[in-house]
């Protein structure tokens, strides 16, 4: 029992630490279950004869990523500052390398991250599905979670050169403002995208899926209703994804809220977009188009959703379901092909998400979201915090462009690192153990060929076709 | 740091305001994972030729759901009252038209209500799906969320003529109590049923349902495992829907807690007692009515969770089963063709839910559900509270009746409101864009005729019948 | 509003009370998921004919177990000691059986302890699918959740003889320590295991599981997707089962934490040992494999979780996964037909978890997870808690191998216990109304014998064979 006032205060301090750490906790499970959202939209996604193989790449993701987010990952996010490029410490839950001891919302702050890491590897899985070598997943899986995403985060949100939490005031913050990625529409999707985009290029197109004369059919899909499952599950998880990503609950909850009411908005606005598009297009009402119209909603909102109103989030949601729908038209164009639409969807939305956020940033809504702690006693923001206001506001309201100018500079860092080393990455594996199956495997199927048979006997032998068990 | 008592207190307050918000957000995110629930209930229900049919159709719910429910049903729910009838204002998150600031836990408590109000709406789509033409489902899904279910709302939760939330007293309150529904077996359940009949009526029988001598074909069903993987989806989303329904935990979680224990009671009697009924009908264990059985016994016991005992919420649970499995049969016997069963789960249930609370509400269940802030210092409730006490116990408890009054007085009113706003709504749909798709696009499947195809193109393949991919 | 520390003090006591609620609550749902998870990991390992048997089942299990635990379990388990062997008050609710008021924590622990049970009950399912009679399911469901568990849940975590959670000092505690099994590899899993051992023995292997020459037929398996959304589903409510067996959120956070990280490691650690070894055996990376080695890892590090650093995490799930790897060839070898490989997992990995434990134990994690409360003013332990640490570390970390002592008793404890009685009950139900349904049934199937129907008619009939329906 407390008996003087500064005992109940602290009381209230520890009362806190626990209640923002299991904040933490709470988006860390709703962002891991986004790995069975992922899971089944891609299995919903491929020919049957592919179903175990895209199953234990997912598995793997979260896995193999658990292990190199322990190691390596965390510490080149978010350890101690290396030319604002890149962490040095906090490896491995060392106490040595984390200088001390690792405290309970440290250990939360880990889980989060992680889970936001295994969704950049997820994505690029999706897209070159049904044709990638195990060997190469298992690689780019490995570099892509311990080095290549680490260091878009280090820059984008921990005390890397472009991050805008790294200070309540402009100084040194890129363009006085930082980018306003809150929840990673580019330090996450855009990095999966891009990384999707290259190894795409790298391992070619399926076959069958382009005509001599450049037109694409669309290959088999095995269940509409697993798609459909996997992208609601995200939609789920997506509130852990971005109403957590306030990091706290005491203080910013009002944050929080707002962050998830925008989620939905863009997600609603996303999906009735690409619907209607698709209608127009070819002529009838189109399931898989409602399903990533949603995800191109989500990932739009992904970085604004704390600092644009409602009404800006139904503007990104039906925006960002345009850029999805132009982006899919434009691969299909540039014949690359994308099991899933992972590039349209996680890298042109997710960029375009950063770019748009920019133009709808309001004070109020950015002060809350970035910097709350900082108000004074009167709730007000004095000073240098005020300054940084005036200067990072959105387009629409005033600002200086400041924001966009970080945000157009931050997606091209994203572009060009992560599709670099992903380059150079996707060349060295195809060079040596290889990025894609032979013809021969990729006819037959990797469940059969790889994988120890198909996953539906019982379903071919009623059909008559031979199975394999 | 707070150096006074003041300041502690304030920080408390705080605290609570944090607390109370986020457990609105963690019950919307469980309430809107139900969508995934019915999502995959409804297409493991129909057949595998309208299986892209019933998955937009879901999506629709959710993302038209929260456009209209952002733009006009918030408002007409909970903005100020006119006339005990309807809210009018709140409307679009305009600081205008919520006359002043829109604090976090308000963002919360609309994301918390959007979840139910596309859990009302999806329940129509259950019953008449397979023939239901795909505009009438677009025109009656954003009236219904837009207008006929606020109107419910704001008559039974908000601070219309029927709600026992609007005062701690009974003075003016409907029969000195309001209706006790706590988490809406009336108002979101029976809400949806109703529509669901009446939309079913219009729609007529699927071909094939009915033949001329009165007996019924059972359809093919596309899949058990997806029908009870959305079962207990919704079983796990109700915890969300029914729990957080206090919507406060602070000074409410003994609240919470019970009604988390009186729900699991009500769905395990449920799915009993209909396995039971079913296997002593049909001779055999019924593997969709253990599904249809917990859902009647969680729609039962959703009125009263809060306000009975848990031997209560057995006996609730067990005749609600009872309800669902004599209602099932007489819709076959009335020829009303209900793809899912939603009018016997969600009507009948939702009705029955409403009434068998009001005989057992205890005293001590419902001055904690319905006014534990209104305790004073010593724990006690004087005055006025303490008689709508001896008033609004259940009929088992010496109550005087007023809540069965109150009870049935709404339950009357869902069936001629929603009854008769339903009646002139799918009747102009059907004068004019028309009801039900033509009996060729029934008979191929909506897939094939409105959504580019079937769903599971390899498998027909391997079946030697026609793919249309 | 507070005017006196003394009552802002009291605010805070109430706060905590809300939230500690809260925390059982939200662990508890997570957890009940798990129901969903083993529900479709089963469905998804049986053959088409025998769905919808396996899917009532886990309804059932839920429902049953509801009841059960309602009546007796809950009261078995956590009543009043007798003999430190079981407890004998708090059933039903009961005021009287509860000597008092049931507070709002009470009926939130209830509800936790039920998942656990629940769980418990469904591993058993699992083993003995496609061909276990379904009153013989009904009988050993009821006495498993009434008594059978309950009496070890007693012993292990209640005030029973080998609990480590009845005393902060080691006098009268088993070898001074207890066992350390903190959220259930024993307690939980193992029962599980082994009543599924001793029904898979007495039920006998499926036919044409087992050849004359000693190998053994992988029978079909339905569908790896639905076996993979199980396991991951699992992995996600693994969070809760874990993580929130703190109990407590405040002042515990910490502990919950680490917690999630050490799962997350034992999860991921497991899951790559057993692809890699099944992948030097059979030659192909194996889906199922991934998915067993998930919940190998995670079965193994449930006993430690709290109590071992996260690298000691990784060792665990490692040598979980090889044990796992073993006992599943044992079993063949030894000739027990376990549909799921459920002994295996949960059984063995259980045993494993307990044991591997005693020798990882460390000093700062045992006193943080098990008594934190016992800090004195300045976080030191003294006296007889500080004796207790010195007692009970792990066998590599200078203990005196008192707490393998205890694991080693528990183990055997558990092997005798349910061995024992299971020996007892399923031989009883075998020589009355049968384990086993006819030859006949189990051909054809459960689904068209005993559950009205095949599941998917359509798919059937497509393929030329007979439908059902």
């Amino acid at each position: 029992m407390a008996s003087t006032v500064a005992e109940v205060d602290t009381r209230i301090d520890d009362l806190i630490n626990d209640l923002d750490t299991w904040w933490l906790l709470f988006g860390a499970i709703l962002v891991f279950f986004m790995q069975t959202g992922f899971a089944m939209l891609e299995v919903g996604s491929v020919s049957v004869k592919n179903t175990k193989n895209i199953l234990i790449k997912n598995i793997g993701d979260a896995s193999i990523g658990a292990m190199c987010w322990w190691l390596l990952g965390y510490g080149f996010a978010f350890g101690d500052d290396v030319g604002r490029f890149i962490g040095d410490s906090k490896f491995a839950f060392s106490t040595k390398s984390w200088g001390g001891d690792i405290s309970g919302y440290d250990y939360a702050s880990w889980l989060f991250q992680w889970a936001f890491a295994a969704t950049a590897a997820t994505i690029v899985s999706g897209a070159v599905a049904e044709r990638v070598a195990f060997g190469a997943y298992v690689v780019y899986s490995i570099v892509l979670t311990s080095f290549i995403y680490p260091v878009v985060v280090h820059g984008g949100w921990s005390t890397g050169w472009a991050s805008a939490f790294r200070s309540p005031t402009k100084d040194d913050l890129l363009f006085g403002c930082g980018v306003v990625d809150f929840a990673g529409s580019g330090v996450v999707h855009m990095t999966g995208g891009v990384a999707a985009l290259v190894a795409a290029i790298v391992v070619g197109p399926r076959i069958g899926r382009f005509n001599e004369d450049g037109t694409a059919n669309q290959l088999p899909q095995q269940s509409s209703v697993l798609q459909t499952l996997g992208t609601l599950i995200l939609w789920f998880g997506w509130y852990g994804f971005n109403g957590v990503s306030t990091l706290y609950i005491s203080g910013l909850s009002n944050v929080a809220s707002k962050v998830m009411v925008t989620t939905t908005i863009g997600a609603a606005s996303g999906a009735l977009m690409v619907v209607i598009l698709m209608k127009l297009k070819v002529g009838y009402w189109d399931a898989g188009a409602a399903n990533n119209g949603i995800l191109a909603g989500l990932v739009s909102i992904t970085a604004g959703c704390s600092t644009v109103d409602v009404w800006a989030a139904m503007i990104i949601g039906l925006t960002g379901g345009m850029v999805y729908f132009l982006a899919s038209q434009l691969l299909v164009k540039l014949r690359i092909d994308d099991v899933v639409d992972a590039i349209p969807v996680h890298m042109f939305c997710g960029a375009w998400g950063v770019i748009i956020t920019s133009f709808f940033i309001t004070k109020a809504n950015y002060s809350n979201a970035y910097y709350a702690t900082y108000y004074d006693a009167d709730g007000n923001i004095e000073g240098e915090e005020g300054d940084r206001l005036d200067q990072c506001a959105g387009v629409f309201y005033k600002g200086t462009g400041a924001s966009l100018g970080a945000a157009i500079v931050f997606v091209l860092y994203i572009l060009a690192w992560v599709g670099g080393t992903c380059t150079f990455l996707f060349g060295l594996i195809d060079k040596t153990i290889g990025m894609r199956v032979s013809k021969d495997v990729e006819e037959i199927g990797m469940d059969d060929s790889k994988h120890g048979g198909q996953t539906y006997p019982e379903m071919q032998k009623q059909a008559g076709t031979s199975g394999t068990v």
